[in-house]
């Protein structure tokens, strides 16, 4: 990877170049698993997951199995949560076992990178805090280009929860660098102020290429992808209206929504787990246009790509 | 196997002739390890247990180790146990991430059917409710045949809990269908009241037998082996005077009921793990005609065999 | 292994010259790691951790997979710590499915013991109440080794809970057999009475190699290595003043403590995690002289060597 050597740690320092070498590299080895690098059990990869998932650990544990690497799973319980110091030993402990890479979640933006340069290991970002989350945007990203071989003139509507979430952030920058318009939709509680003003700091030309708006009908008319994302009940601010029943009632996407706006043709994409009925009808989640069970496919592809590039560079 | 295609989900469907062909097959792995297959990892089983279960777990992981299969876990909190829509997007996600094999452990009976339809993996059910539990079973009746090597003219006593046991409903079904006769012992509490018509429903040849006895002495007498089944606290209908000391001051077995009997003979059965001194004395478990190590040993190859038939057929 | 034929449980009864070979073995498979065993999956591996251990369980996770021998993690989970007969049926299932090697953790000590003895697999022992923790030693063992390539002559201080820690007690005993010469210091009340005797018992030659002292002046003065041991809350006797607090205001080395005597050159180890500031200055414990990152490292070709001889005499 172009970033920190050896890591991947968030997705602004990928080039455009390097993302569109990447996702065709990663065809090639979905259509093709032959041509996949073959480990023979010789690398060791160390999960350490400071925040419980099952789905994107059982991803990155088959990504491991393609390519025939050794998996170590680190049960770091939930209630013992180390921080400070103790973190910076633990990080030292396992660089001592010696692991070839390391894939970390944790809850504290940045966390990762502090692993980086604690470490011999690479490192990737399985998610930190509202920050980042790379294999997520690169399975998006993927999942996007398997369909339209393209990102240019492509419209991608974001809806829901910007503010808290890390898939938010990693995939506008993704999408904008590769070219992409992004119309942002959603509550204004959930949605940073100076958003716009944000990312036109990162590159002066994505001014005009997001948007923010209130309701449905400009966007979705206008989008090729909508990405709703996952409204997470803890998030919400005490001191609004805010809470699963108004949102619903007003952002939940069904198949009526699309209907009334002649759109049903428009693809449907989540980064899971779906609250069903709240972000997406369930209909819709399990409907042609649904690119959810993709996404998960997709990105098993996408982590075994990037863990054996890792691993090679080493 | 030949119930739903490339699933094992219970013993019902399984002909005779599948099961002595599946025991013999058994044997010869047992005994001739370098017969089984080597899948060289290239092939994914996921286990998704929804209840606990250290020895069964630990059994598939080491059949398929034998196998060279690659074992992943999924972690189910008990705590976050998931219900409805939940439990089918589980599903699609193992299913879009790509298992070949899913071995499901479920405290709602029929899960491993819903699992089944909406997957293209094989599935293994590792116990449902207090539906079926067919590695169990299949186990138990290897044990058996590596002794009697027939299950015609043999007479099986089961005792216990046989309202609540997905091993005593499996085992009674396998039993009859190999042809031996079935006794069944235990408070009446604890066994269906219908028993006999249920299971004539599924065969009218069944109706001569199976029978219920309310007290040991003929049926001991008679019989070649004494399944004696596990008794949950949690089971006892709290409107009956049913209790762990009500129970074994009627029901527990040791060396002085069969000596009085003059059945030492007899072989000594128990799907584990035992409440000593409530279904068996101590005495008896570990006592020479005990059979309890046998079937977990016996439950290795069991399952190798399974796993690589189903994998085999993909 | 010289004690029990084909376990690890103790250090006892390793001899010096046993322990000779092995530490120059072990060199070998960590310079020349080609030179290690491969056991191609055709060995099974299980830890039973009754008691929680990231780092050790890890060490031999990342052993196992060196000598790519296959490594089965059975959950216990802490809640339902097994005794008395249920921890026999425990051994006699996993001893029934047909483990190479168990390593095994238990706050019991003696529990190794009686899981060797009633089962046909290796044992190794992770660690056992206050009783031993070998693999610990022999890593501290090698890292001495690797720097003074003699234990003749060497004298090394042991700081903090001798009483209650498996490690100081094996440390102890191999550094006494090896032939160098050991200063005990700590609060009286960390300290056993009868120390002296205590080792003098087991060879009449240690009277004279083994002192207490309450102050770190002359210990630290004549030293070469320095092990200070982690100091557990929960040990702390309420009947005394002993606390945190009162324990680093007279035990905790740092670097001034160091300076002071002109001992800046000593090595400093601690097996970890360590409690920095209390037991160690964060200083110290990531200075130049610190060997804790060493000890971890070590402790991998240790177990793997250890796990190797294991395997191969069976």
């Amino acid at each position: 990877m172009n970033h920190i050597k050896n890591h991947l740690l968030d997705i602004d320092h990928l080039s455009k170049d390097f993302i569109y070498d990447f996702l065709t590299e990663t065809k090639k080895i979905k259509y093709s698993p032959e041509t996949s690098k073959n480990f023979n059990h010789e690398k060791n990869i160390c999960a350490l997951f400071y925040e419980n998932s099952t789905r994107t650990k059982l991803s990155f544990q088959k990504a491991c199995s393609n390519i025939n690497a050794v998996f170590h799973n680190l049960d770091i319980q939930t209630s013992s949560v180390n921080k400070g110091e103790t973190f910076y030993n633990t990080i030292k402990t396992i660089n001592s076992i010696g692991m070839d890479l390391i894939i970390i979640r944790h809850s504290a933006s940045g966390a990762p990178y502090f692993l980086a340069k604690n470490t011999y290991s690479s490192v990737i970002n399985a998610g930190d805090g509202a920050h980042a989350h790379p294999t997520q945007t690169l399975s998006d990203l993927y999942t996007i280009f398997e369909i339209s071989n393209k990102f240019e003139d492509l419209e991608v509507s974001i809806i829901g929860d910007i503010l808290y979430s890390r898939v938010a952030r990693s995939n506008i920058l993704g999408l904008l660098k590769m070219g992409s318009r992004i119309n942002i939709l959603g509550p204004r509680e959930l949605v940073p102020e100076d958003m716009v003003d944000l990312y036109s700091t990162i590159d002066k030309s994505y001014k005009n290429k997001i948007s923010y708006y209130e309701d449905f009908e400009k966007p979705i008319l206008s989008s090729d992808f909508l990405i709703a994302l996952r409204i997470q009940k803890e998030r919400f601010d005490k001191n609004t209206d805010l809470n699963f029943n108004t949102y619903k009632t007003k952002w939940k996407i069904d198949l009526d929504v699309l209907r009334n706006l002649k759109r049903e043709d428009v693809f449907i994409m989540h980064p899971g787990p779906v609250n069903e009925e709240v972000e997406l009808s369930h209909e819709l989640v399990h409907s042609e246009k649904s690119l959810i069970s993709k996404q998960v496919e997709n990105g098993v592809f996408v982590r075994q790509k990037i863990m054996e590039k890792l691993l090679n560079e080493k």
